[in-house]
């Protein structure tokens, strides 16, 4: 049938109101006379009537057009095609046995439609509104409010909406106050991935958008705010990478007078809290806690996916005379057991090979553990005493594969680490349904920045050395503690925290270690440094990313999928247009203008 | 005493937590052990004894050292000043009669040091930390994090955290999802106003920040996300009003499938919650209502203070054909009488008329009433007929004094709807403890700009006119309603919404009678017209002004009090110094640079 315009003419609501969401009728409902409004799922038309499964958020109702209720109603309805938007008053009916629908919470019962508004048409949309569809994420992106309709779409948003629900009923019950920092701060020549922006009534100045609110949230402390959270959208303007976005939403909190303790305890709390709320999950209680240095030697990595085994083993001291010169030589040698795993064909072999490439390795030795010999190319290098210590350090049975790295410990940890969770991907060995939460503590302080050669902060400037580190930190950067945690989720950085410095001296010596000269310090940080002189109490905080954890929550592959409007990798809004170039007159106005080269 | 460094060493928390906070003691305490932590208040030495008033967010605690006690945590004492951050262990005890403070929750008892930790030390603040303090707001402003301690400061972040989550609680009930919109979106030619955001990764390409989520909100309805709120970041860049920030919050919301009654009906009751939860105030039920024209009529400005009367009368009609020229040749008069009144001195008329010329008044004509005359120097121009129109319609006594307006009507409902305003705070007519909501209604649609010589949106282009007035729209611009409202309390506009276009045609149709050319349109708006002709549901919202809203419950003289860390009327933010200069690399790497003529 052919639309004509008349009959895409959208009526006006009225004075219709709905009495139900497409979710709510039952069979104790029948008889009951109900207004419903959504969209057309779809229309069928059978022995005379019309079904239509109407669609909102919450859900689905089969509405039934028949002429011999209304005649006119039924006839007009031949126009509604999928996505169109109704509203129908009506009688809720049983649905005849045998057309009951057990897999939908309306489907015993359906509404006979006595009237009804066309209170919208809809062009054919450009994928189906469905669970799953086979279309480009760009085309999704680009119709982001068609993709929001589907159902996996609405739900991660509806999931988002409850966590952070839950986040601040356990906030608020806590003491907390939910207080708010400024979007506008202050640029500095440090921040490289601080997105700027001009000032029009101060031409040549600018602001910058904040990385995180660390020093409002400091200076809230030193204002004796006691206890402060936020949810609050942070932004880095940098090349994205798979999983980043331009703005990102941080579960922000701080606490006067606690120490890392403390925080840990209320933070782990309320995740169990989250979790339990949202998706009805019971998280274990307590969370498993590893130093970052035991992490580093069993995982090869500081956000370790603890569902499974497979732990690394430092095998150095076994191998450190061998003939194999390689091994020999390194100066670290760390191997990895995959159980059973001879069976790898020498093509399965390559790929983990090319795989570690990606983390620096230069190649992948390997040993498959046969009944009779160790078939492999660097098995002949290995003395009988060598080949006792791995048998008895790494556990190895017949039909077992041993995969070794000997490089830099960066290199070593790296490559195995992440082979570690690719073979636990490929040979299916985690159990995706679980969520297995782990503390890393302990971490250094300081690492060195190899480019700029000089002692970085690992976390950030503001946070404390472990007690008595205080001289460490100035005569050996590098082994130096901080009192920092990472909250770690199947394998994701989910949240991190410090306790912070809340003296202006060891703030300063802070600085100095970091070879900030003291009247930069002063020019980027004198209004935290002149603020800690004034009665700063000592605090400590953490902050957790809401988009990962949503994702993480709701199964998703991407944090895109959890951002109502999200950015593509080259962080624009393929709905928008955004970012987009403006007039000569507007950046004028500004005091700014386009460098030639642009073009 | 001098300070020596030594004694202001701070001291580590260790394992100490605080038992309580300072504001939690009572008489059925006693003998309770107990770990408080805070700032000292002060410190008064008596008769032997140190006391201290330790402070916390929440209250004060009286804490005694005494010698008898521990003579060591005493004599260290004696270092104590004000600001000083402390941890005392020690066992409750109930004051002496007599030495009881009623005024004070924790007055009937103190603390009986038993040890002590010297957290932090403090300078001695610029300003006394108390509820009135004689210094100046930039002073206040720069060390902000001192200011915020002040008790009236404290209550009002505490106030501005429980009215938001008075929000959320109430929007969580009825149904909304909290989501969220992106901070860096698109600029269009048409954002004046914007402030601009270059992308590093799109050189010459640049986001706008949001002067409100207008568009995705909608954007969120054709979504099928029914009902969605946010407490929601918007900016602003113009130069900036006694009562303006370049960031300020919204309570933003938006319903599918809702006309303005059901709106109106949900942002009342969510109005009326917030203050009874947050300040345990009843606000009426319902608010009244005033058409936007009634409105002008009776007080001359579209957010009228309704809790005094003086309401201005229109007697164009009684003095049209008045021998005083300026009376009969305008095209309005109005009057509005202060009931006794007539002792004003000449003095505080002068003062009145040079208050009016703020609005454009010429000049101010009035009338006293006296037993035997109508002193004035126009009353000689009014004939017996006007002078017992004018006593009918404005209800005359002896001893008023009656004040007109002769002009264009912008100009005349300017000068006296802002004249009844100083009037009532001059003669004190005002309760200012009670808060008067009302609604405002039937805006009109567009007004003329007179320099663009063009129709504009008195909203946004975004709202619908009134059913039946897509015709007039065009053929009359200035005659079409809309189906706008706002809620006013106590003179300050605090919120404001419409029911929005839900029709790609009708939309398209505003943008023609805005005298937007099609295609600029589309260019701007046509990711907004795309959406709507796939089924976008009816559709309507609200946004609140937090930052209003909580001065006027806090009492606040300006929105500054209630903004955690507020920029000036420069916009520029006194204690981090941002904005500020950036360097021509960091420029560069943006595609930019300064204009020369910037220096």
């Amino acid at each position: 049938m052919t639309e004509t315009s008349s009959q895409r003419v959208s009526e006006a609501l009225g004075d219709w109101r709905r009495s139900h969401h497409c979710s709510q009728l039952r069979i104790t409902d029948v008889d009951r006379e109900v207004c419903l409004m959504g969209w057309v799922q779809f229309r069928r038309d059978h022995g005379g009537l019309i079904f239509i499964d109407l669609r909102d958020l919450n859900g689905r109702t089969q509405v039934v057009f028949n002429p011999e209720i209304n005649a006119e109603a039924h006839a007009r309805a031949h126009v509604l095609r999928s996505e169109y938007v109704l509203a129908v008053q009506g009688v809720v009916r049983a649905r005849p046995e045998g057309m009951r629908n057990a897999a939908l919470p309306t489907g015993d019962v359906e509404v006979e439609v006595r009237s009804w508004k066309l209170l919208n048409s809809a062009k054919t949309p450009p994928f189906p509104i469905e669970e799953r569809v086979e279309v480009t994420e760009s085309t999704r992106l680009e119709y982001r409010y068609l993709d929001l309709r589907r159902p996996q779409c609405t739900r991660n948003m509806i999931v988002r909406h409850k966590a952070t629900q839950a986040f601040r009923d356990f906030l608020n019950r806590e003491g907390f106050l939910e207080l708010e920092t400024p979007i506008l701060t202050k640029s500095t020549p440090e921040g490289a991935r601080d997105f700027l922006v001009p000032s029009r009534p101060n031409p040549g100045a600018f602001y910058a958008l904040p990385q995180s609110p660390q020093l409002f949230k400091q200076l809230f402390m030193v204002a004796g705010m006691d206890r402060y959270y936020q949810v609050v959208r942070c932004f880095r303007d940098e090349d994205l990478r798979a999983d980043r976005q331009p703005e990102f939403t941080q579960i922000d909190l701080e606490l006067s007078f606690a120490d890392q303790a403390q925080v840990m305890e209320l933070a782990e709390a309320m995740i169990r809290h989250v979790f339990k709320e949202t998706l009805d999950i019971a998280l274990p209680n307590p969370f498993p806690r590893l130093t970052h240095a035991q992490a580093m030697h069993d995982y090869g990595v500081d956000k370790p996916d603890i569902r499974f085994d497979l732990l690394l083993h430092d095998v150095t001291d076994i191998v450190a005379g061998s003939q194999f010169k390689l091994f020999a030589a390194a100066k670290l040698v760390k191997a990895l057991v995959l159980p059973q795993g001879a069976g790898l064909s020498r093509n399965d072999i390559d790929q983990l090979t090319e795989f570690v490439k990606i983390y620096g390795a230069q190649g992948l030795a390997w040993i498959k553990i046969k009944a009779d010999e160790w078939q492999s190319p660097i098995a002949k290098f290995l003395s009988p005493e060598e080949r006792a210590g791995l048998t008895a350090a790494l556990g190895l049975r017949e039909g077992d594969i041993v995969f070794f790295q000997a490089a830099a410990p960066e290199i070593v940890n790296a490559a195995l680490g992440n082979l570690r969770l690719e073979l636990a991907e490929r040979f299916d060995l985690v159990d995706k349904t679980r969520f297995q939460p782990v503390w890393i503590t302990d971490f250094p302080l300081l690492e060195h920045d190899p480019d700029a050669q000089r002692w970085v902060a690992r976390h950030h400037p503001f946070t404390s050395p472990q007690d008595g580190h205080e001289e460490i930190m100035v005569e050996r950067p590098g082994e130096a503690l901080a009192k920092a945690y990472d909250l770690c989720l199947n394998g994701y950085e989910v949240g991190g925290g410090s306790v912070r410095i809340h003296s202006a001296a060891l703030q300063e010596q802070m600085f100095a270690a970091l070879g900030i000269p003291e009247q930069e310090a002063r020019g980027q940080f004198g209004f935290l440094l002149k603020a800690l002189e004034f009665g700063a109490p000592p605090h400590a905080g953490i902050a957790f990313g809401l988009d990962r954890l949503v994702m993480l929550m709701t199964g998703s592959a991407s944090i895109r999928d959890v951002i109502a409007f999200p950015k593509t990798q080259k962080a624009s809004c393929l709905m928008t247009q955004a970012p987009s170039p403006v007039s000569t007159v507007q950046l004028r106005e500004l005091g700014m203008k386009l460098r030639e080269a642009v073009k």
